[in-house]
């Protein structure tokens, strides 16, 4: 068994459902569980291992912060059924890249909290409080769908920016790729799209489905279905992507016309004027059809985040250093996105056969998830 | 303050939400609450009160199942977020019709359990099950939200078919009226359009909603909502009822294009014939749909009503002892619509100035509802 199918076989079952789905939202058990074995893997290398105050957990090669120090590293925390891959793979290969390097020195992995917004909503929450791009009250205040918030399941106030992101001299993320772009097993980052998710209101009357006539109806079912079919539309016509894939309906009856439908709009383009041409004509769309139902559509921007280019001089050089590796954007977002702005930062991508993210056909053969240790590695001694 | 007014403050609280509307589920807190209630009232008019092992509860003016006995009624179970009329107003002017009858013999109130379906998801379960219309062994597997089974809920299998019912000489559901057609304070049941719920499965390939390229995907929310426009025009069309006022994605995460999208079509026709129609159209709509965007459908048909007509002659008889009450159809399904099959069976409606139902803004006047206590009152006495 290589190393990698060995240590990967330590965490593969960990918050695995019965369709192989995994459900490891942040500070849950089974991320608690991925985070204590995070910390069992630097106690066996001689790490120290260190929290932020965020939820986010290092394990340090010499002094905590000093000033130099390359950091790499991912997270644990996956969508609701989502894939095993996103996330863990960038820290079980930090690991094993680290065992490949003959003195390292200045180095350290990170595990992010949050990063994909499963159970508090906003993504790269970890990043995001260590950079300082949410206070600690908002991100303290954010709730799960038990009422749980941040600060209760972090158990104080996240403590907010830390000063010593400044002393990082590069930040590295190994990633699965996440659709079929990549034609040899190691791909490395130039951008990440500009994306957003946009919570969409639709407010109509409750009312009971069999009694009420088809024209005294105020149904905001109805406006829900034609914005789902526009933003479709739209998407495809401007070469962007948009997804509904969260629908919540009150009172959620069969026999009740709903009083209000919220529906979540995922929008991601190239570039930010392509981005907000497609919110603009959904939103109108939506809006034409509301006036036609006789509902109300209120839309609340949850987060936006502006297009992200990765450090072009540091992309090149890692591509050349890798035997001319592709080079490649991403529709994701990822705490890389979110740290770019303060170190200089790269990511590399490991080849995904089936393309497909956040759900269990996600997946690497272990001879590329290989490439991706010795890829990272390569790297990371590069770059001390 | 009128009786009504009086016997109506006793329960109004009960399962209100500070939205006004009402979570009263079959066999929960607020619905045994009102149970006891019910019990009290009968003790205080010195009714022997019995349940029939089905989760129905009755009081008895007389010998229990006694030949020739009027039953009249409702239910108190609610929709989620619904009215509070809808059922209890039956069973409040049933106790109060009873006061004014000199004295009132071979009568019984009853009060039948999970009317709405709400909780377990068929409705008028307590009357089909006390007239053998579901099997005891299926309803005491049907589940709630929770996984509860309704033979836990109960506390046993229930008993199924009651002998009893060929014993009834009549019976008589009181309701608010759910549509705006009564112009007067009280009119008389004529039939209940046939009705139906069907489950529509939409399966497609979860995949992550930023990477996954739009002509790569198969969105089975897609399909979902073009069904929803679909259903919305054929029943505009034909002159039927369609509603999906219950929805339900997986994993429904923000940022994940849906595997399975879940859709409950109420619809209801005025005759058997149109239903089927419109069924038809919709399914065939939503195949070619599911055709275009890659995904599969299936539809499985969770309750499906024929069409109810009451008895006929005892409607006509009953429309002239109130003075020429109009005689109207309705789109809602009753206990009474069940019972009809066994027992001669009417209905009589109090005005609802909204037309609303299934919804806090449901209401009548306490004047309509004086009124329709006084007409129970006048039927029941001219029936026994």
């Amino acid at each position: 068994m290589s190393d990698f199918a060995a240590l990967w076989a330590e965490i593969v079952a960990v918050g695995r459902s019965a369709d192989g789905g995994y459900r490891r939202y942040a500070l849950t058990p089974p991320e608690l569980t991925l985070r204590d074995w995070f910390r069992g893997q630097a106690g066996r290398r001689g790490m120290t291992v260190t929290e932020d105050g965020n939820g986010n957990l290092f394990a340090w090669c010499g002094e905590p912060w000093a000033p130099g120090t390359v950091l790499t590293g991912s997270h644990f925390d996956s969508v609701p059924g989502g894939g095993g891959y996103d996330g863990p793979l960038g820290i079980v290969s930090a690991f094993l890249a680290l065992d490949r390097i003959a003195s390292p020195r200045n180095l350290a992995i990170g595990a992010f909290v949050e990063e994909e917004g499963g159970r508090f909503g906003v993504p790269c929450l970890g990043s995001r409080l260590m950079t300082g791009a949410i206070t600690p009250a908002r991100a303290a205040a954010l709730t799960d769908r038990d009422g749980i918030t941040f600060g209760e399941a972090l158990g104080s106030t996240p403590t907010g920016q830390i000063s010593g992101i400044s002393h990082l001299s590069a930040f590295v993320e190994l990633h699965i790729e996440q659709g079929r772009a990549l034609d040899v097993p190691v791909g490395v980052g130039s951008a990440i799209w500009p994306h957003g998710r946009w919570r969409m209101e639709f407010a109509g009357a409750g009312d009971h489905a069999g009694t009420t006539r088809m024209t005294d109806r105020r149904d905001p079912m109805l406006t829900f279905a034609h914005t789902v079919l526009a933003a479709n539309e739209e998407a495809r016509l401007i070469g962007a992507h948009a997804t509904v894939g969260r629908v919540q309906a009150e009172p959620n009856a069969t026999n009740a016309i709903p009083s209000m439908v919220r529906g979540w709009l995922d929008a991601r383009a190239a570039d930010t004027a392509t981005l907000d041409r497609l919110l603009e004509s959904v939103i109108k769309r939506a809006t034409e059809r509301a006036g036609r139902d006789g509902t109300e559509l209120s839309v609340v921007a949850e987060s936006v985040t502006d297009e992200v280019a990765f450090d072009t001089e540091l992309a090149r050089r890692l591509s050349a250093l890798l035997g001319d590796a592709p080079i490649l954007p991403t529709g994701a977002g990822h705490d890389a996105g979110v740290m770019s702005s303060h170190v200089p930062t790269a990511m590399l991508f490991v080849r995904n056969p089936t393309g497909v993210s956040h759900a269990p056909a996600e997946g690497a053969s272990n001879e590329d998830c290989e490439a991706g240790v010795e890829a990272l590695a390569r790297v990371l001694e590069s770059l001390t």
